[in-house]
C-alpha cells in the first residue's frame, strides 16, 4: 500500500492523494471534469438529503430549468456577462447543423430563471416566489482540483423574488443561516458568516454574503454564498408585478448556492495524516466491523456473534468487512483512510467474553464494550465524535484568527504562515487590492463587530472590520 | 377558467393542455427544452426516491460522470455513433477559445463509462461492477413534446459489468423486472415486458428489452429499457479482467434507464376529461382539504375542526386550500385538474355533525365519513384508488390487445383505431418494415408466449409472437 504524504510536508499533495486513496473521486480525460465515485457520491447524496429538507422548510420548491442559455439572454445583463463570459462553454452545432444562435452551458441560471419568472409573475399574489434547482453547471477553469475547482460541478441554486428589499434581505440572511446551521450540524465545521466586499461579489449582484471555513492548513474555503441581486436582473428581464394598489413594481430577487466544493472543505477541515475523518451525521458508513479470525471454527463463532451484535445496530449505517484476502491491519488502514468514524473489532477473545473493541477514528481512543452496552455506547460515541469534530474545528478557527492593527506586522506574519486576521478596513477598493498584491490574502467576509477604528492600510477612519485570509 | 379539450376530441391537444393547466411543466425558449415546474418536479422526486431505493437493493451504487464526451471516444464504437450522431449537441468553444477537440453533450454515457471502467477493473474480484447515475442528457430532437420527447431530459442510467454472459442476461432481466414492479406498484400502470426487435434496439447493443404501457388513446409508450451490450463496447474501450485462472477476459456489460418521459406515460395512462389522475403512492399531494364557509364565525369554527382532523393525518401528504379569493367550486376544478387522489370537503354542517365529505378523484364517488373514522377511511380509500387505477389500466390493456393471424383484417382495424395486436412474426426485418409502412404500427416487444405459427406478413414459419402498436 502506498503511503499518504503527511499534511505538514505538502498539504496540497496530501489533499490530492486522500481524494484518490479514499476512493472519493477520480480525474477524467475531459479537461477539468471529475468522476465522482460511489463513496464520494454517497457523501454528496447525504449532503443533498439533509440540505434539501432545510431548503424545503424555507418554503422553497424544486424545479428544473434548461441546461442551455441562448447567447442573447446571457448577454442581457452587462455585469453578469462580463463576469461569466470567460468561463462559458458554447454549443455551436447540434442535430447535424450549425445553430443560428450559440447556446451557453449554464454557469449559473439567473438569466434563464428571470426570463421564465417574467411569465410566471403578474401580481403581488404570485410573490414571494421561491424555487431551487439541483443541477450540474459548467465553468471553464484553467487550473482545476478535484471537488475544489472543476469545470463541471454539481450544486443547488436557490432563486427567490420578493415584493420588498427588506424581505429579500431577510431571505439572503435566512439562506446564509441555513448554510451555517447545516455546515455546523452536519459537516461539523465552524464558519464565519458575513458580507463580501464589492470586488468579491457575484457578477450582477447588489451584494453577496458568504460562509467561510478554515482548513487545516490555515487557508479559507468559501463553503456557500447568498446574494441580494437588487433589481437589475428583474428589470433587464422585464419581471414586474402589480402591487395591492394596482401599481406596477419590480420585484427584489435573491440567489444562493452550495456545490460539490463543500466536499473539498469537509476533507481539508477534518482530515489527518491517516486520511479522511468524516462526521458521523454525513458519513456513508458510520461503523465498520472488522471480524478477526484464524481458522474456520473461529470464523463461524464470530459470524454468529456478529449477527447478535448487528441486531442492535438498527439506527446506524454499518458495514462488515469479511474480505478474506486482506489482513485486519490492512483493513484498519483502509477504513481509516476512508474516514469511517468508528471501528468495531471482533476477535475470538471478544466473542468468548461477550464484548467488542471500539476505536474512534477522530482521536484513536480504544475501548472495550460489553455486549449489552454496545447499542448505547455506539450511539453515544457517534454523538461525541460529531460534537468533538465541531469543537476542534471551532477552536482551530478561534486560535488561528488574530486581530491586527499594524500592517507591517500582519504582512510579516502572513508571509510566514496561513491564518485569519481581523482588521479594520476603510472600504476603499485600493486598500483591498494592496492587501491582495502584498500578501495574496483577500477579504473573505466582514465581521459583525462593527466598532470604529483606522484602516490597517491607509489609516483613514474605518467603520468595518473584515476577515483576511489566503483562500482556495 | 379555460376548458380542457376532451380526450375523445383531440387526445394530443388534451395532453398538451393538461401538462400546462396542471402546472407540471412549461415550454422554454430554448429549442425543445422544457421547464419542469414545482408540481411536475415533485412527481419526479417521488419517482426518483422510490426507484433509487430499488436500484440500491440490486447492489448498484450511484456515481457521477462528466457531461462532456470527447468526440474521439464517442466515435470509437461505430454502431453507437451511427445511432446517436444525428442527435448530438457539440461544444466547440470554451473559456474564450476554440477547443482542439469537440465535446459531445452526453446523449447517454456508455462511451465515457467504459473509458472509466477500463481503469477501475483489472481482476474478476472487481466484478460485478454496478453503478447508476441520475443525470441530464441531451438528444437533439426535431419534434418535441413536454415530457414525452424533449431535447434535454432527466433520467437514470444504470451500467453494470459481469464476468459471464449469463450473469449479464440475468442483470438485464432484473433491471427490467425492477422497472415493471415499480411501474405496477407506484405508477399503477400495467406493462408488457419483453425483447425488442433488432431494428428497435439500442445503438450498439446485443439486444434490448423494454417495458411498454398502453395509453388511453390505445397507443404504446416505452416506459423503460434494459440492454445487454454484448462485448463490443468493452472490447472497443479495452475493458479487461483476469479471471480466476489468471486468463485475460472481456466482461459482459449491461445498461438500463428510465426518464422524465415516464411522467408523460403517467399522464396519458390515467388522466380523464377533468385532468390528471395521480396514483396516491406517487402523488405530491395525496389529499386536498377544502374548507367551505360563509362568514368569519363559520370559518373560525371550521379552522378548529380541521385542526382536529389533520392531527389524524400523520401518514399522508395533505394540503388545506384556505385561499379566500377562490370559490369552493373553482378549487374543486383546480385540484381535480392536478389529479389529487382524494378531496376532503369540510363545511359548517360537517363541522356541526362531526363528519367530512370525501370525494375520490378516480371515480368521483362521494362519501360521508364520521370524525373518528377519518384516519382509517382515508388510508383505506387511498389504497383502493391505487389498486383500482392499476386494475383499470390492466383491464384496458387486456381489452385492447387482440390476436391476429390475418394481415388484411389487422390492417383494416388498426387504420380505424389504436390497439395492441399479438401476432406471429418470422423475424425477418422486411416483414417488420412492411408492417410499419402499411400501418405506422411497430413491434413493441416480443411475447413470452412462444408458440409456433405462421408469420402474419409472409406466412413463413414463425417461432415468435410479438406485440404491435402505434407508439409515442
Amino acid at each position: 500500500m502506498s503511503k499518504l504524504t503527511p499534511q505538514s510536508k505538502d498539504f496540497s499533495k496530501w489533499y490530492n492523494e486522500v481524494v484518490l486513496m479514499a476512493d472519493l473521486a477520480d480525474y477524467s480525460d475531459v479537461k477539468g471534469c471529475m468522476i465522482i465515485k460511489p463513496y464520494g457520491y454517497a457523501l454528496w447524496e447525504n449532503i443533498q438529503k439533509a440540505l434539501d429538507e432545510k431548503i424545503k422548510q424555507l418554503g422553497v420548491e424544486n424545479v428544473y430549468l434548461p441546461l442551455f442559455i441562448p447567447e442573447s439572454y446571457f448577454k442581457k445583463e452587462a455585469e453578469h456577462i462580463e463576469g461569466f463570459a470567460p468561463e462559458v462553454a458554447w454549443v455551436t452545432h447540434a442535430g447535424g447543423k450549425k445553430l443560428e444562435e450559440r447556446l451557453a452551458i449554464r454557469p449559473t441560471s439567473e438569466t434563464i430563471m428571470y426570463h421564465t419568472f417574467a411569465k410566471w409573475i403578474s401580481s403581488y399574489r404570485d410573490l414571494p416566489l421561491k424555487v431551487n434547482q439541483w443541477a450540474n453547471v459548467v465553468r471553464w477553469e484553467m487550473r482545476t482540483r478535484l471537488f475544489l475547482r472543476t469545470t463541471e460541478f454539481l450544486w443547488q441554486e436557490g432563486h427567490t423574488l420578493h415584493t420588498t428589499k427588506a424581505e429579500a434581505d431577510q431571505m439572503v440572511l435566512d439562506a446564509l443561516m441555513m448554510y451555517k446551521d447545516f455546515i455546523n450540524d452536519y459537516l461539523a465545521i465552524q464558519v464565519l458568516a458575513g458580507q463580501k466586499s464589492a470586488a468579491e461579489k457575484f457578477a450582477g449582484a447588489l451584494y453577496t454574503t458568504g460562509v467561510e471555513a478554515i482548513m487545516k492548513d490555515g487557508k479559507a474555503l468559501q463553503m456557500g454564498t447568498s446574494h441580494s441581486l437588487g433589481q437589475a436582473f428583474a428589470k433587464t428581464f422585464d419581471v414586474k408585478f402589480l402591487d395591492q394598489d394596482g401599481k406596477e413594481q419590480t420585484p427584489w430577487p435573491t440567489s444562493w448556492g452550495v456545490s460539490t466544493r463543500m466536499i473539498g472543505g469537509l476533507i481539508m477541515a477534518h482530515g489527518d495524516d491517516r486520511g479522511l475523518i468524516l462526521p458521523p451525521k454525513i458519513a456513508p458508513i458510520q461503523i465498520v466491523i472488522i471480524p478477526i479470525w484464524k481458522d474456520m471454527a473461529e470464523k463461524s463463532k464470530i459470524e454468529k456473534y456478529i449477527n447478535q451484535i448487528t441486531k442492535q445496530l438498527t439506527d446506524v449505517e454499518f458495514k462488515i468487512d469479511w474480505d478474506d484476502t486482506k489482513s485486519p491491519g490492512w483493513k484498519f488502514y483502509q477504513w481509516e483512510m476512508k474516514g469511517v468514524p468508528l471501528r468495531v473489532e471482533v476477535g475470538p477473545k471478544d466473542e468468548k467474553e461477550k464484548q467488542v473493541i471500539i476505536v474512534r477514528r477522530d482521536n484513536g481512543e480504544k475501548e472495550k464494550v460489553q455486549f449489552n452496552r454496545i447499542k448505547d455506547k455506539i450511539a453515544k460515541t457517534l454523538d461525541d465524535i460529531q460534537a468533538s469534530l465541531l469543537k476542534i474545528n471551532s477552536e482551530f478557527l478561534e486560535n488561528n484568527t488574530k486581530n491586527y492593527n499594524n500592517y507591517d506586522k500582519y504582512k510579516k506574519d502572513i508571509n510566514e504562515k496561513n491564518f485569519f486576521a481581523l482588521v479594520h478596513w476603510c472600504g476603499d477598493p485600493k486598500c483591498e487590492i494592496k492587501i491582495k498584491n502584498d500578501t495574496k490574502a483577500t477579504i473573505r467576509v466582514d465581521s459583525s463587530k462593527k466598532k470604529k477604528g483606522k484602516c490597517i492600510i491607509c489609516g483613514q477612519e474605518a467603520n468595518t472590520m473584515v476577515y483576511l485570509a489566503k483562500a482556495y
